[in-house]
């Protein structure tokens, strides 16, 4: 399954290693294996702060010496009255101090879904709460990505389902702001993926990948390890190139199995397959 | 769940019972539930002819009175090699001949998914195939429903995957040969779903209903009846209308659990939910 077109091999140092990749290990297990593994940068979720707590986790990150790619999550904008409306703008405005505290720029947004059958709404509400969150990006330096989900989720994630949704979205606002996401995973089947990546040009905060697995029996937790599926890394990667993104890839695998593995074996399977394929 | 506007309930002379929704009853004995239950209108799949033959199902349908809105499925175009290509080919004629011979003029088409990671090539294919079939379509007054399947269904099933790309496709040839299908449990989530609703008009060969439960463990079997989900199906009915369909509105569930309902069960609930709901 692997590509065998000729091609320069991608750096590792490339590499970001989403937390989510190695989901039931604690943060300083997780940071003290990057560092071991000469993995450079690490990709952070906000339920795992809980495991030191926020000022801890980002003194343990800067001790790693490793950098941030970015903070997942914020967003579930859509709500169901103004007091709900008033606790997710709150929740998003710790999410993004939280950012900065650990040292990085990029708040991911996970728009959510709708509260009723209503998409349209939602949707708007999306934008609303983005556009309410500003402020806060601006003065704190960071800056959101708005992520489409696969289609898949659209009932209990994300009402944000395509590219060119969440580039209509950040074309909104000012590119210091509002950015996107390209998750190979989200994406892959759009069949204005290659368009939308180059009008997403100057706006691509981070570059997400892992595979779509055949047979899928359940698509939220079976994405695997990249070279295992079917999506065209190697492609989309140089696509997000062309579109001006050199940043960091992250590798943010959701499944049980490679969760189970131990990290030592996770780490090196990650980084030669991101070199194999991506 | 279910909407509460004041509105005009849908007629149920509109209702075809796509045979899905029966899928572990012979053909005898769904078309004798319909007729039981005052359903004028089926849907076929081909998977159930091998019951009773091709020329018999024919007659117990002439002899049913009912209608018969369309057969599913012909399609699965991208092949590996030409070998395969041409028993793809000839197996989609005997379908453009099955559905004459059955009293239809619409064959539904799935597509089929890419033989290996090239999405591009697989489109190409299915663009190629649907076009070699155009002088047997002529000839067998069929026309070809260009079916966009749920984005999750990619790897799988279809790389057909929005009302957009369908409509593409479709306008690439008469619309007396190719038009499209919008099944709502496929294309509920598109953001462009109301706009492309519209480009369809005068395209539009078959609305298809059911519903998108939520939790959807598995995408492939969790359709609902309607109003049991999310899916705002009134909206879409309407919207298909005011492209100009007014034919038949298949209710077509892959569901385990209705499929173990006596059919004298499921008939009552799904027109119930048709005039509730749709």
């Amino acid at each position: 399954m692997l590509p065998t077109v000729d091609r320069e091999v991608l750096p590792t140092d490339r590499l970001s290693l989403n937390q989510m990749t190695t989901d039931l290990r604690g943060m300083q297990e997780t940071l003290d294996a990057c560092a071991r593994h000469g993995i450079s940068t690490i990709g952070l979720w906000r339920h795992k702060l809980d495991d030191l707590g926020l000022a801890e986790t980002a003194r343990a990150v800067r001790a790693s010496g490793l950098a941030v790619s970015s903070l997942c999550r914020g967003g579930f904008f859509p709500v169901a009255s103004e007091a709900d409306r008033r606790l997710r703008h709150a929740d998003n405005q710790r999410a993004i101090a939280e950012a900065a505290e650990l040292g990085t720029s990029v708040l991911v947004l996970v728009c959510g879904p709708a509260v009723d059958r209503d998409l349209e709404a939602a949707r708007r509400m999306v934008v609303e709460g983005i556009e309410a969150l500003l402020p806060d990006t601006e003065s704190a330096g960071v800056v959101l990505g708005v992520e489409a989900l696969h289609p898949v989720y659209t009932a209990e994630r994300s009402v944000i389902v395509s590219l060119a949704q969440a580039n209509r979205i950040a074309a909104l606002f000012p590119p210091e702001l509002v950015g996107v996401i390209v998750d190979a995973y989200h994406v892959w089947w759009d069949p204005c993926l290659y368009d939308e990546i180059a009008v997403a040009s100057g706006r691509i905060l981070g570059f997400h990948v892992s595979d779509w697995l055949v047979p899928s029996p359940d698509p939220l937790m079976s994405r695997g390890m990249m070279g295992d599926g079917v999506i065209e890394l190697h492609k989309m990667r140089l696509a997000v190139e062309s579109a001006g993104y050199r940043g960091p890839i992250e590798v943010e695998i959701f499944n049980r199995a490679i969760w189970e593995m131990p990290l030592d074996d996770v780490l090196p399977l990650a980084k030669a397959r991101f070199q194999e394929t991506v």
